[in-house]
């Protein structure tokens, strides 16, 4: 397959830059990639992996010449290193990122940015529990999408040849505004995330139950929020520092309807619980039916060998 | 291998009662098998399947003669099914059961059984989202805990040989006090299912997200939850309505802390999601090294192939 970028930069070494190098390296879509992650374990253990072929302890140095170039750092990190690079970047390069919200994203890098660069903001639905670049794998965007939230008057080519990049990975590439981007993820993951992290953190605080017993008798729904709840830490504060409303809201909707359903128990309501429980059953159906799981049974149950 | 029980029957052929008979059947563990289930359609499938050797319209003809008769179904039915069978149980004969509250069960069982069996409820920490006779699978308990939870005055030896069941079934067993199993069983399954189900409801219910956004985008953490939250409707009113103290006890203080962490995303407190969210990851870890889960990486991804 011909190369789709010459050269690509990657502003962060973890968890999704270490996926996409994979996934490109396997797919021939890169001339030559090089990177630049803060710390000096991050940049050896890049370079030994082979994930790159040459890493940079600054970004300036990592953009240099760069056709595509990918912030893969946690939100808050965005924009101080968006005014580091900028005035290294090459005429025409296309600028990207895979943040998890966009409006602060773009917020943060495009304001700093040259006239002559195109800005493609994208965020691929796509991560595990671990994290760092041992952690990545080249199938992570199989089936998965990625959506891209560029501004109204980005140059429609660069947008073309960054979704086909993502179409390349194995994603499934979709367009939106970033603000309705932000409140979508904001009720399928932000809000989410931030009850499981809630949910784990109370049985951890209850004294009078065991951790040897919430921990061994967690199979029974418990240890799903775990692993929600065993994801990166500072790339979730920043999710919930710079999605502030949107997840806000979406958390005020979810306290009143818990309420509501609280509210059912303590009066012994059981016919409200019911159809509750009945509705949320369909929309289970229709996550399978657009190929987002699939139906085998799993919950509860897990081969440890 | 020996039976460990001559006659077996079940009350309620749903995922457990079918899982219990195809592991019973698969080890030898029990002479022969019968089964009541209130629907013929029920009835006949289970036939069909070959899960049990006989059906009967009625609980009292199912537990004729049987030396273990399991209640198999949702808590609130166990009463009136208690009433019914009690005149018609073999003296020395172990009553157990696998409802997922104890306490309740006890209350809606105990007062209706002769002075000459054996009652031992039981819970296994197991099931899928999937339910009926047709979803049962004889490896279903296997490194799953079963929690069994004997009144004080109860047979030793009838309690030992329904916990060899279990383990020859390839559970590990566990004992404790009624009111202790389910307060760490609101802990471990009960809130985090209601939380799932409300949190599936929210996104249900709102219309600016459009429904085909929230399933195709779906795997960014709220998947995860609507697996939990496509649970047996029936099954789980039951639950909430039988552990009602604890479940609103632990939910209360679940919103207490989401309280506090919504006032530190919207004061812009980094510092304590960031100490949060690193606190909750050690738990991960414990899961795993309990044997409770792999550490393999799977949030976020799915093989639909």
């Amino acid at each position: 397959m011909a190369a789709i970028y010459d050269k690509v930069a990657f502003l962060g070494l973890g968890l999704i830059a270490s996926s996409m190098a994979r996934a490109m390296r396997e797919a021939g879509l890169a001339g030559w990639m090089g990177g630049h992650a803060r710390t000096e374990k991050t940049r050896k253990t890049a370079l030994e992996l082979g994930l790159v072929d040459a890493v940079f302890s600054t970004a300036a140095e990592a953009v240099k010449d760069a056709d595509l170039v990918v912030f893969c750092v946690p939100v808050g990190a965005m924009e101080q290193l968006a005014r580091e690079v900028a005035p290294h970047l090459k005429a025409g390069a296309t600028i990207s990122d895979v943040g998890s919200v966009k409006g602060a994203v773009i917020r943060a890098i495009g304001p700093h940015l040259p006239k002559d660069v195109h800005f493609v903001p994208a965020h691929p639905l796509a991560g595990t529990e671990h994290s760092g670049p041992e952690a990545g794998f080249a199938s992570l965007f199989q089936n998965r999408w990625c959506l891209m939230t560029p501004l109204p008057d980005t140059d429609e080519a660069a947008i073309r040849r960054l979704g086909m990049l993502w179409e390349k990975m194995g994603a499934k590439v979709d367009r939106m505004e970033a603000g309705h981007h932000d409140l979508v993820l904001a009720v399928t993951s932000h809000a989410p995330h931030l009850i499981a992290y809630t949910m784990v953190g109370v049985a951890d605080d209850l004294k009078r139950v065991t951790e040897s017993e919430v921990i061994n008798y967690s199979a029974a729904g418990f240890r799903d929020f775990t692993r929600i709840a065993a994801s990166d830490p500072t790339m979730w504060r920043d999710v919930f520092l710079n999605n502030r409303e949107a997840t806000l809201e979406i958390l005020g909707r979810f306290t009143e309807e818990l309420f509501d359903l609280q509210r059912a128990i303590r009066r012994g309501d059981g016919q409200q619980l019911f159809d509750y429980f009945t509705r949320t059953r369909a929309i289970r159906r229709g996550i399978i039916e657009a190929g987002q799981d699939t139906g085998a049974p799993d919950f509860g149950r897990v081969d440890i060998d």
